[in-house]
């Protein structure tokens, strides 16, 4: 049994009442706590020493990680985050100026994004830091955007460019609050969810949840310049685009519209977010998998068997 | 500088937002998200291999302790619980059987106090078990009950039996969620916590944030069976009452009001928990800190050398 068919097993016999729109499963709990125009959402998320960072990552950045993750979970809901708690699990004698470090980090990113932190807890875990995030965030009612809604015939978005992250990204990216805000206000997305495992594993939990199948154009996915420079280098396991594909922790928006919206959905981005590059990537088919499309024909995405693309 | 003075420290400079009503430093914190009627409870707890339960401990102990743990901080705030999500850190290739009985325990609690568990997730934490939970409750607005509100001529009650819990009970104890409720329903109680680190400790607490003092009448405070079998049986490095006041983990409630309402509380506290002890232990006073009075007269309570009460 792997991790995802334990999750599956799991989260199948839950506890569940009223309150409960959507449960595990998705990048957010989805609760209805009685408020007319809005549900709440609700997340927790943990970052652990040796895994996410390493001991000599800067105290700033991995508070600024853990929150930044659960934050992007709450823009893969097209959310807005509200109040965080923390708990930071550290070997005993910790220097209390490395904890007020990882706050210092924590605490800039929420002030960024209107966020207060509201308690917590610092406890012992000998052998390694380990913070987790737990945060509860809002969104109109009606308006949350799921995993399991993309629609064969969509066209399939993801905003930056993917790979690479772990030279430097995975510290410092910026979860996509306005952008997936801005998105649900002013279109009709079908699914969305952000990129934290890769592009080829997230898509595929998309379209599992969707019952939907995807074929991807291997030219339009947008491979970053970190990902690039490491395959050149000759010091990568794996070329530039597979890398695109399986590193994680990109933490940008993966999302789906009706392709009628495409064109328009792109002009309207480039005006409001100039910066941040925004690539239609492929189409929802009817079915499942994922297809990669190149000059020599249409290929079958299998993670580990995929180390052939160049 | 030692735990409570960094988190004084650091809880000073957290960011905040119009939703915060209570942020760090009570048993939850408390949010405004705009019901009308309603106040919600925040809160997260983390139980550690080694510290909270061995790797003897049957897992649905693990998994019920840690729900337990929350659901009693949902409780001292006389709360009701919704929604929890639960961050399971193993070593690597546990058994999905272990992970599925540490579910099975949260599950039943849950299910027991009408609790959701809306997801979380498993990670990896090389060397030992952790578990954190984050849960969500409400309370009808303004009826909140924090630690700061005791008052100079307030009777002290607690609930239950103190001391011995790690023999047995910190593995079984019930967060005491009705009993809370009806409390705050019933009487105008000034302040109210949850007994995690020991009457010491904890009504230590609860003064400083009350700006107050305390003197317990030391045969009025109600010392557990286990604590007296240990103290007798000569493995115990401290007296039965010592126990009862630093033993941590017994998770009853501490509570004040008004001296005018004491006899009245005892008498339908008897009628509505027959099966429940509640003692009242001592009185708030103006000053700071907690006097003992036994038959030789009043001492000052000071933990590490209070040993000498026999």
């Amino acid at each position: 049994m792997n991790e995802f068919e334990l999750i599956a097993k799991l989260t199948q016999a839950l506890p569940t009442n009223p309150s409960v729109v959507t449960g595990a499963g998705d990048d957010c709990a989805v609760l209805d706590l009685g408020v007319a125009d809005k549900l709440f959402l609700f997340k927790t998320d943990a970052v652990v020493e040796g895994f996410h960072f390493t001991r000599e990552t800067p105290p700033e950045k991995i508070g600024r990680k853990a929150l930044a993750r659960c934050l992007s979970d709450i823009a893969a809901m097209a959310g807005t985050p509200a109040a965080a708690l923390a708990t930071i699990a550290l070997p005993p004698d910790f220097e209390p100026e490395f904890i007020q470090k990882i706050y210092d980090g924590m605490n800039a990113l929420a002030r960024a994004h209107g966020v207060a932190i509201v308690g917590g807890e610092t406890t012992t875990n000998p052998g390694r830091i380990l913070i987790s995030i737990s945060l509860i965030g809002s969104v109109p009612r009606g308006r949350q955007i799921l995993r399991s809604g993309a629609k064969a015939g969509d066209a399939i978005f993801v905003t930056g460019e993917l790979g690479g992250s772990l030279a430097e990204r995975h510290l410092d990216f910026e979860p996509r609050l306005p952008e997936a805000r801005w998105l649900a206000e002013h279109f009709p997305i079908h699914a969305m969810m952000d990129l934290s495992d890769g592009l080829g594993g997230d898509l595929q939990h998309m379209l599992k949840a969707s019952g939907a199948g995807a074929e991807l154009l291997k030219t339009a996915v947008p491979v970053s310049r970190a990902a690039k420079l490491k395959a050149k280098g000759g010091s990568a396991t794996k070329p530039a685009f597979v890398a695109a594909l399986t590193d994680g922790e990109d933490f940008e928006l993966l999302f789906t519209v009706a392709s009628r919206d495409a064109v328009k959905l792109l002009d309207a981005w480039k005006k409001k977010f100039p910066k941040l590059k925004l690539s239609c990537i492929g189409k929802i088919v009817a079915g499942d998998g994922i297809l990669i499309r190149d000059k020599s024909g249409p290929h079958k995405f299998n993670a580990p068997g995929y180390t052939h693309f160049a």
